[in-house]
């Protein structure tokens, strides 16, 4: 069983008000970022699971996208999955 | 002048406690995916800014993210930069 990663990014569909972002690209100009144009926001999720391969993995991500992390009426939502290294995995059994 | 799109996650420090993310992860195993190791959550932010060329929109994106976007003491953040392709740019004169 092999540990990966899912690095999942989370945004607001483009139809959709994101007044956050507009505070923050507000704020951005009077710190004198004047070239700032727009500002969206998001979330970001990291999600350390087991499976045997890369297929498996990327379905339970997605799974997970839709059935918990993501509304889909408002929100996108992209992910890229690597494999953890050793080092992080689960101690070994001697 | 250029228009880049800085596509920014900002992550809590390793050392830092994430409640967030342990309760997503206890409810993603609750939904039935026993498979989930651990959870971190952060936040996604992209900045569509104007640069004349990469040096500079990284230097612009890198001082947003300290001086507002991102709390050093617990975050780190990385991103990346793209440049918008032209369809979104501002109209060009004719």
């Amino acid at each position: 069983m092999n540990v990966w990663v899912a690095k999942i990014r989370v945004t607001l569909r483009p139809v959709v008000n994101d007044p956050a972002g507009l505070s923050i690209a507000d704020a951005l100009r009077q710190l004198g970022f004047g070239n700032v144009a727009a500002v969206r926001t998001g979330k970001y999720f990291e999600v350390e699971l087991q499976a045997d391969d890369r297929a498996r993995a990327e379905e339970q991500a997605d799974q997970m996208c839709r059935r918990l992390l993501v509304n889909p009426v408002v929100e996108d939502y992209r992910f890229t999955l690597a494999r953890r290294s050793q080092r992080a995995a689960p101690r070994s059994t001697r």
